[in-house]
């Protein structure tokens, strides 16, 4: 953080910026491993703000936490054709334990829908086991060949929920429901909008009949696949044997469902909410909501200062006794670094309020509180304090969603393009394209292979545009279902 | 849990009864990879209540969570020639990623230090970095040949605490602060006492200069090393180049400690606490303290007592607002199971208090409630069932300390004892047996040799005899320090 190197724009180099500000903001470090991250505290304090929410979302919808072993013997990754098909290329392989080789290999889970399967038919005799929920914070390890902090990763965190019922209908429900999860933990925690919808066939997870997912819109214009939730039918079940006596006393395979989101959201949030002065956290998700900053020219004004501060911070952490867990403070205490280059260095890690204290404010029995999304700068009574900054922060959680919806929209292209201006779009600006596609996987590919862009989702109704392109984008035959097209992570 | 074989019992066999409550309770399940277990709900739920609480307590004491990678380069565990001859024997080797052998195989951590002393080399330059105090939750792997669930299994799940200090005193502080955290927990949270003290040489953490452990006797007299916090003093930072700038503007190597529990504990609870009906946990760790179990015998019963456990539950759950986290209660509305079945059951499972509530009870407005602890049964009001429930859930967690602590010492053995009287006590009920120790490493292999007894520590001042054994248990010579003697896990 010593670093006083001006931040690159945005504008400049998207990229560039996107890791300066992951290492400046102290989110994550590279590791000495290829490909792996070392995730510091302030990133590791999001991702368990995060995971506190998501998890207790999972817990309100019945599932429950288990784990799984790390180790899926290889037989067992090609018991599913597709899915080894999806995964076996970029598997890590554990080959020898305890100083010999082992006579099967072991895969380290990539995810573990195999694993988990084959326990599942252990444990379910009966309809009267099921449904059965279950979630897992885990590990994973993808073999990524071009790896990016946080969005693309050899081993990430995340969590993998996976479930079985009783007929499909169930099954197509909790995937939507989870999806529905997804999607209001994004956008009321992360203040990060999102597109929901099915994947087309090519781009559906290795094992699924169907995939959902949530896009959401990143500011260089590009698509952030930030979750997603499968209805799997019964392709694993079939591989793994889960059956089960029916209520009518027949036997059929459990239908199943999987859903995971993963430490790639934290990158999601810097490249939603990141400015060229640094990160901007969600207060809900900030693991310091308010900084306060001291101002003084004199050991007397320190600690007359001082002792505001810890008075100031004592009332603020005590303040909401209602919500689960108070306002999150902290005091720069550090001497010998000036205001503004503390202003600084809290700006490029997007703590959500700064309040500056000095003598003067003090003599006025105010504070001044600066947001860091709008950097609006305004004076408060310190008789109002608690309730003046639950409510500001709550605004800041509210706009920075309107902000990111506002952005999303104006760089989504919805009315009719012809097939040059797409790809000069997709050249230039890039941004979401609403068009029409007639269901072929020639067009859809060939688009890939032109422009980059793929098939995001075939949006839900409720994103989907009012009047909808009669005719594919690509091939002019008559579109079967409106498309979201973008470049992606 | 259909299964209504009775269990065995502890006296009969002791590893068996322990198998036992594990499958049963439905805690953990084996795994089809060798050594590796599945933790179930019902077991993961009490090792989330353990993260809670530990989690709570680190933060308290300033430390915060960060995540490390899963794969350690070779050369990294081969730096620190102690830890690299600890650890070596026992380490999963990935030597293929995305189908291509590995130019240097990785390790699947077994521990931690190597890699997370090599960023801290990166993170920390001046005596003001310092005390850098971070904790990380996750898996490690340890080739084990011989494994129990939850006691010893390839995989675990843990947390290892890592901090770096600029003198040795504070690391010494740290270590020592750790331990009494761990401490704490094991003796408020698990109602398992421990006694702490240092470890002897032999048994040392490899690479540390000094061990501390907390040690509990498990029913078979048997101790369990639940928790251990090491000063390793230079011995990382001098291998991965760990300087800071001092204060005086010199440079020196920091200090570390490490310290660390895991999914063991969830063992040790079985352990200390389980009797030959099934498991019981202390409340403070149980996912569900209180179930409720209707008792009808006609359908107009039957909802007429549902309706009540509905209303009480709800009671019950809103009831202590004050409490971080409100009473956590499970009302079994299973059909077709009888009473005394769904009791057996829920024994089994270990829930601290069942309550029976039928309409005869209702019609006194009260219910009955019984301990699992002590199987006592006692009528309460309806009026004050919150108050009333609380306090019996306070007080059966404390009975169970004191319980486990009587238990420990009676089977302690305190009183002057000859070679011959330890090696038959070893070799019949065992225990912990106090003991002096002239410090020489050939009389404790000696005795291990002689009996499969190790030092388990050399206690704290609080826990040393009043008047301790002047000579060695083995030699004769002059003791240097009283040593606790157990056989162990």
């Amino acid at each position: 953080m010593a670093d006083d190197k001006k931040l690159t724009t945005r504008a400049d180099d998207f990229s560039a910026w996107y890791n300066e500000i992951v290492l400046r903001a102290e989110l994550a470090d590279y590791s000495p491993v290829r490909g792996c991250m070392v995730i510091r505290p302030d990133g590791y304090g999001i991702w368990e703000r995060m995971q506190r929410a998501l998890d207790d979302k999972f817990k309100e919808t019945g599932h429950r936490n288990a784990y799984f072993p790390l180790f899926i013997p290889e037989s067992f990754l090609k018991k599913e054709a597709e899915h080894v098909e999806g995964f076996a290329p970029e598997t890590a392989v554990v080959t020898h334990g305890g100083g010999k080789k082992l006579e099967e290999p072991l895969i380290i889970r990539p995810t573990s829908e195999t694993i988990i399967y084959h326990m599942f038919a252990k444990w379910v005799q009966s309809y009267r086991d099921l449904p059965l929920l279950i979630n897992q914070w885990a590990n994973v390890v993808r073999w990524e060949m071009r790896t990016r902090l946080f969005l693309r990763t050899l081993e990430f965190l995340w969590q993998e929920g996976h479930t079985a019922h009783a007929t499909h209908g169930e099954a197509e429900e909790e995937a939507r429901r989870m999806l529905g999860v997804y999607r209001d933990f994004m956008e009321s925690h992360m203040a990060m909008p999102v597109i929901t919808g099915q994947k087309s066939n090519a781009e559906r997870f290795a094992g699924a009949l169907k995939t959902y997912s949530c896009e959401a819109m990143m500011q260089d214009n590009k698509a952030l696949q930030a979750g997603t939730s499968h209805d799997l039918g019964q392709n694993f079940s079939k591989a793994f044997d889960l059956k089960f006596q029916t209520e009518a006393g027949g036997e059929d395979f459990a239908w199943n469902t999987s859903w995971g989101v993963s430490t790639r959201l934290v990158g999601g949030l810097v490249m939603t909410h990141g400015d060229d002065s640094g990160l901007r956290i969600p207060p809900l998700l900030a693991p310091t909501e308010i900084v306060i900053v001291p101002i003084y020219r004199s050991d007397e004004e320190r600690s007359k200062v001082l002792e505001a501060a810890d008075r100031i911070a004592a009332n603020l952490k005590a303040w909401d006794r209602r919500a689960p867990g108070r306002l999150r403070v902290h005091i720069d205490r550090r001497d010998g670094i000036k205001p503004g280059a503390k202003y600084y260095e809290w700006e490029m890690r997007g703590v959500p309020v700064r309040m500056e204290l000095g003598p003067r404010d003090l003599d006025k029995n105010q504070a001044v509180l600066v947001r860091r999304d709008t950097r609006e700068k305004a004076p408060v009574s310190l008789n109002t304090l608690g309730e003046d900054v639950a409510d500001l922060l709550r605004r800041i959680q509210r706009d920075m969603l309107t902000v990111a919806r506002e952005r999303r929209e104006s760089n989504s292209t919805r009315t009719p393009i012809t097939y040059d201006n797409f790809r000069q779009l997709m050249e230039g600006p890039g941004g979401f394209v609403y068009a029409g596609w007639c269901g072929g996987e020639a067009c859809e590919q060939e688009i890939k292979d032109d422009t980059k862009a793929t098939i995001r989702v075939l949006p839900d109704e409720e994103f989907c545009s009012a009047e909808p392109a009669a005719t594919c984008l690509k091939c002019g035959r008559p579109s079967l279902a409106e498309a979201v097209w973008a470049k992606a992570y």
